[in-house]
């Protein structure tokens, strides 16, 4: 087996993407040891037990001492708070690095903690399940998924190569792009189908003339493709809606004003605008269907 | 094998839905002979190939002759002329039924030109995939799908439990409901999700910003999940849209009013109406779970 791509790294939070990068890490050997960290000692021990890392560390602090590559895998909302706890800590020449699902925040909050002699390169797996926890990870979640990586303009170039070949390793594609189209790019393809979810799972929650009941039953129309999203992490949505306000609002915007266009349409039985709306979708999805093939 | 439920049926329009419903009637023998009408020639040439149907007519008048049973798989906006174009040639005894997912609208098209002695009984199988044409269609369409009738408050209930069991046949699970209720449920669980999605997918197409290869490479981040219904049929939708305005409408505006509450969330960073719309709409997951494993 090749020499490890990493001595020691560190995994801060052990949940879905943190146990599925311990897992993907096993798999291809990219790490000597793997040192995890969580809040709750019970998920220390589950993933002590499941064997994704190597030891568990109940504080941040501990788990980052000697790591090569620390990874926090954590709401992007404290990721901030958890840079500056571990900043004293970390080893010269490490890497840091995070797997939150907005890049210019994380970058704001992170960046003024990483200290001289330790790089940051700031990273998105685009890959998820509607499960949570240390139970819910697997090795090929990553697998031809596409891993974004957002180096800062200063930032060293062998650290982002060595984290393009980390995220390779764990079976993903890699790009890298600016923190600032990252954004923009996970607002539309990302975080406004996750809130649209999320909202209209709501909606029909909430009528009165058709029970919860029935939203159940006939989801098969079309509701249902809508729910495996809404049922996400909650905190990590919430975090990832504050910290990426302004794309998400310029792309509801946008959403709004072609919504109203549609719904005039239907309240004026202005059909042709209705078909050729509906008509030019199809192109994307064929689009999607081709790629996964490809 | 068992006794047909009819002797002769016809089949008004071979696209997904007519040509899944022979398929699916030659695999339980639930008629005689299947006549099919649709407005192509070449669509006929091609069900009279593939073979799930006995004959084909070039126009529905012909193809109704001594059916037993007609069903028209037509988009809901032209059941109504097409009625008007086959009353004179039902027989007597035979039911007329539809595959429209709009029931008020098309009552009230369809009713008047059912002549006495024959058995109007509306119907609307929650099924179907992205894909048209009669190439597209299979006998397992239907199977545990849901069918809801929508019988009128003084029809035959001879003529409805023989449509039950016809859907049955068809691998359907069937409900009955008063045309109102059906349509304020449909709007919910079917027509707004579409609607929505194909919005949405409107709105990635659109933005100078990020480009469509781009919404296609990162579609797997959520956006995927609302492509599949935003690649069907647009004649159907339109029309579905433009005939049931009103529970559209009505559920439409429930959906801004809640959308426009998370969207002020976010610009005012509310965490907690976040979190607490986000962590609700999970077991809505869950059931539809259950649902499919029962």
């Amino acid at each position: 087996m090749a020499e490890p791509l990493f001595n020691r790294m560190a995994l801060i939070g052990l949940g879905l993407i943190g146990s599925s990068l311990g897992h993907a890490i096993k798999r291809a050997n990219l790490a000597s040891h793997v040192a995890g960290s969580a809040r709750s000692a019970k998920t220390l021990e589950t993933a002590l037990k499941i064997g994704f890392v190597d030891t568990v560390h109940e504080t941040p602090e501990e788990a980052v001492k000697e790591a090569d590559l620390v990874i926090l895998c954590v709401p992007v909302g404290i990721c901030g708070p958890l840079c500056a706890r571990i900043s004293p800590y970390l080893k010269q020449g490490a890497i840091v690095s995070d797997v939150g699902s907005v890049k210019t925040a994380v970058i704001e909050a992170c960046a003024p903690h990483i200290p001289p002699g330790v790089h940051f390169v700031p990273g998105h797996p685009m890959a998820g399940t509607e499960f949570s926890g240390p139970e819910s990870g697997f090795a090929e979640l990553f697998d031809n998924r596409w891993c974004m990586l957002t180096p800062l303009p200063d930032g060293d170039p062998g650290a982002t190569d060595k984290m393009v070949r980390f995220w390779q390793g764990c079976g993903a594609n890699v790009e890298t792009m600016t923190a600032q189209h990252h954004d923009i790019v996970a607002a539309v393809t990302s975080h406004l189908p996750h809130l649209i979810a999320f909202n209209i799972v709501g909606t029909a929650d909430d009528l009165e003339t058709v029970t919860e009941r029935e939203v159940i039953k006939y989801a098969a129309g079309g509701f249902r493709d809508f729910t495996r999203i809404a049922a996400s992490d909650p905190v990590m949505w919430r975090d990832v809606f504050l910290n990426n306000k302004q794309a998400v609002l310029e792309v509801l915007e946008r959403f709004n004003a072609d919504l109203e266009r549609l719904t005039q349409a239907i309240r004026e039985d202005d059909g042709e605008v209705l078909y050729d709306q509906f008509k030019r979708t199809r192109h994307i999805r064929r689009g999607i269907i081709d790629e996964e093939k490809s």
